[in-house]
């Protein structure tokens, strides 16, 4: 039984591992770490895990938590993580970081569209991107894994194989998402008021979103070329979900849409969690919901030499807690998709 | 492995049972019946499932259903159950009915406030009302289940404590329950457009909803006498969720709250799926969604001599598919929470 | 031209005040009083303003705003009103206070359910309700308005025409109330955000809400005796609206659902913004939204010998702010319904 | 006063109409057209008409109906207005149309888009495009106006100005729109129930929205070159509200941000219905409803040579009956925003 510790337990990213993990045979979560609420019963902070979570939350003592633990999932703002790695540490558990600071390998663009030094750039190079369809191998054999964002999450999935073929021109992507409103995380803010978001849409980020670097990094190596792209981000009045529509040009205009469907059929062939959809059949959240499903498909406009490249995901499991838990799985040896075969919830 | 056939699979109720029975260690789904849709695959109507669920929709032949399933579920509306049911069929399958056909002992009742004939009175005697936490005994052994309604299941769960106890007077019994959208099932109807439901209250069915002479069948049983009692459904803008708030004056007007909790704790002690909170945490949807646990609290008003006590369930899972799985386990001899032990869905 | 100063304008009672006398022919505001953003434009803080209004925020100064103003609205929390009104004051200005400081003439009551200490309860008994279906002379000539709460305004109007004529039974009223989240104010609570409320259904307050006593007085007036009743809020995920759901026995079991009809369509043939709706006609939030309002039906239950009486009305507008405005009308002389005809916005 | 008709009176758009000349001084609807609710009051189907329209329905005679007012507003499918218009018929009366039958010069390519023949060609080169910030002149002089489609409106109005200018390359536009859900109408259909949008988050149309041709025609005016460009709609789960994320390259790399809002404050410094926003507040939907505004503002991509233009606008007013009354105006020598002065409502 691996023996997990969370920091962060009580956002909510870390409230989702929590899920995901009481239905996981392997694992059981032995800390609950939680700053706001030491000494409060998790299932008061969360009430739909009363009678199934007894522990109370404790402090976010890292040290401690690694005598005790094999695995620790750090759900906590960017910053966090980087100051505490060491390479003691590493020694006594994996560590799953679902927070920016391992993903991007450059530290001067890490501050650049962070705003925050990077604490520990010397464990930068070892920190594997825990995309499995991408890294599945060295994530396997990895010691830190930086788990993606939501964002690039979705949108490398809906991307990558075409531009891996050649197929479109990187330097015409455009990366139009929306996300529903957990993205945004449990703190208290005015914007984020029931009141705020609902019956509203709204682009934010716009050219300054931190995901945009990630999702470019990323890409760059499908491409093996460097990419920049435009990314812009939107809040849904919704919980969860996030869609990517994203353009390219064909760089070969007599291309056919067949051609394009069979470069995913064959990229997605075996991947349990990216389901490429029928011919017409769009992505959309709700039919992700609550699972690590990624859903792509791809619509090929003739008239414009563009295609339009869709996907859709829940953005606290397949964008957060969910890969992160396929990423321990991998880590440890698991059946990648233990503890994650729960079918999506609809309605 | 029990071989289950669902009549009515494409109706919310119908693909819910699917969702549950594809997490269920002992069971399998042989027929997905769906007049409006055969022959046309399941996860083409349900996305969800693409890639989880290979077969088509089938006609609703139930004879035939009946030489290669152990069990039924009919998940329609109300009267095709009783129209279908034979001494002939009990001898080959358990039934599990989600329709109201044999809720109700009295046929003239039926009628009343159904306005259909009834077409199997002769079996209404020995169909039971699947309520475990009411008569888990008889349900082992029962041939037709007839599995209770939404709004009765929240609605006896959060009041029959207390009257099987004599603490509340039945004649002020007064019922305010609010439901999310799913329980108006999938048919295409104005009214229940999203434009129409969203950011819009409103009470329906007032002093004639079906579900009312089955809250106060069972609440009779319960308090051994006829209950009459006022119950008024609303529509709330959410997808899934009952809530329930029931008003009754205590009959000793002496008794202390913390009496009143003793009664709840008592009860519900050993029942997995009912969790009676604690003291000022009351019981909101969002803690159950997804899941088929029922929330329950009260509060006493000492100035009106009148007990509050509301209940929260999903009206999908409690409320119809979780608690026809539970049945289902009860009828085969398996815990009665296999495959409904996921936890609620929060955010 | 009245000259108006806001008090609390950037709270969403205030801001709708704004919408309100924006189209109000006869009162122009020059005083946006807002603590928290002095010297910022108030179209920056609402941008629907943008460049309807051109004014910055002020502070909260009622002397200075007094000399200035025929009329101030206090849109404020609790006990800010009473600390700072006075005679000379009121020499000066005309004042709406949109809290709870003179709504409930037993300063004892007030300090019992609110927990502060009241201020200026000399002034308690010269302030007037202002519920201008009830007291609409004794408005006219006040000097101090306090403006309704959202629920009280909903629940009197549905309740006390029956209560007035002595056909329902006082010692049965329940009430049974559902809110929009915009009723919980604009400041940032986790309870409050979009996550937490959408997909969500809940009691608050049960047994304690501090409108039960306010509700308790006025329906006393009307009855002519000592009400003690039930009130339950609970918490919708909707921006606005309330619904209010009333039960109460007969007094008089012989008395005819058009009898009872009759009542109501005299109380309120002359009332511009209550409107008794025709048989079957149940009140809904979404045909009052976004203006002054009040929607009434009842359905008489001959079974349990109740009757059920609903009401629907935006609680900003006939809740707060519009009502507010009504009261304005009414000090000056002006036709009631100036400023508040727009027709509700559906869909 | 003018005397108003309305065809489709009972939609979405048909109700909004009547919603804003309720407002409107010097307009009367004298004509509720609707085939489906004949001889019903038509505040029994909008309720929130109720003691404000005391008519009902009548059917949709247009013949008849020139005879009584002088203005139609034909709020229908695609197709019935090309079929009832004749030179008789426009000389009685004025035609707005809410379709759009008369909003593509060229017939080929509406027979293409829409799969209808046009039965009325010899009127499509005299019916002008009703989008008043670009046509106030011929508007004001013509018989038939085309209103404009809900997408096209927004979109035009966010890329028109730095098209017209020739600072973005027409071969690189990509427009991303996010509608609310009245956009869909309101005809019972399963795809646009609550519990299937609500919770959702997908595209549609995509390639193929007959609002493409629409949107290439008017913008090719502006650019006075044939363009070609993507547009992919999405739904959104609110009511109402359209957001267009537009994405171009520069065609000068040189030019600076400061310079394009140059541009815009320029184009729309005498526009009342045009409101570009301060850098750095982007549109939001929730800042427009209810109004018949349009907020526009732009963010430049230094990094990828990109402009981000938004625009927002509520799709059922300025995307269709808010347009529609502003045409009015304009046809009748009206101010241009006689009856649509109402702030937006938030929230």
């Amino acid at each position: 039984m691996i023996k997990v510790g969370i920091i962060g337990a009580t956002g909510y990213a870390g409230a989702e591992i929590v899920r995901l993990l009481l239905q996981h045979k392997n694992a059981e979560i032995v800390w609950y770490g939680s700053r706001s609420y030491i000494d409060q019963p998790f299932a008061s902070v969360y009430r739909n895990y009363f009678q199934l979570v007894e522990d109370s939350c404790l402090d976010d003592n890292i040290q401690a938590m690694a005598e005790q633990v094999d695995v620790i999932f750090t759900a906590t703002p960017q910053g966090l993580c980087a100051s505490l790695v060491s390479e003691e540490l590493l020694k006594k558990v994996k560590i799953v970081d679902l927070s920016a600071d391992f993903r991007i390998k450059d530290p001067l663009k890490y501050e650049t569209w962070y705003g925050i030094h990077h604490a520990a750039p010397s464990f930068l190079s070892e920190a594997v991107y825990g995309l499995p369809e991408m890294n599945r191998d060295t994530i396997s054999k990895a010691r830190i894994i930086a788990n993606p964002g939501c964002y690039p999450t979705c949108s490398i999935l809906t991307i990558a194989p075409l531009l891996k073929k050649g197929l479109i021109d990187p330097k015409t992507i455009i990366i139009d998402a929306k996300s529903g409103t957990s993205g945004a995380g449990r703190s208290a803010k005015t914007a984020n008021l029931f009141c705020e978001v609902n019956e509203n849409m709204k682009a934010y980020g716009v050219a300054s979103h931190r995901h945009t670097p990630e999702i470019e990094d990323q890409l760059s190596i499908a491409a093996g070329e460097d990419i920049l792209l435009s990314f812009t981000p939107h809040l849904v009045p919704m919980n969860r979900g996030i869609l990517v529509t994203a353009y390219a040009s064909l760089t070969d205009p007599s291309v056919t849409e067949e051609e394009l469907r069979q470069v995913y059929e064959e990229a997605y062939k075996d991947e349990y969690f990216v389901r490429f959809l029928p011919k017409g059949a769009l992505p959309e959240t709700r039919w992700v919901e609550g699972s690590n499903f990624a859903d792509v498909n791809i619509v090929l406009d003739k008239r414009t030499n563009r295609v339009v490249m869709m996907g859709a995901i829940d953005n606290l499991v397949k964008g957060a807690a969910g890969q992160a838990v396929q990423n321990m799985n991998l880590l440890f040896g698991l059946p990648e998709n233990e503890g994650l075969t729960m079918p999506p919830l609809f309605p």
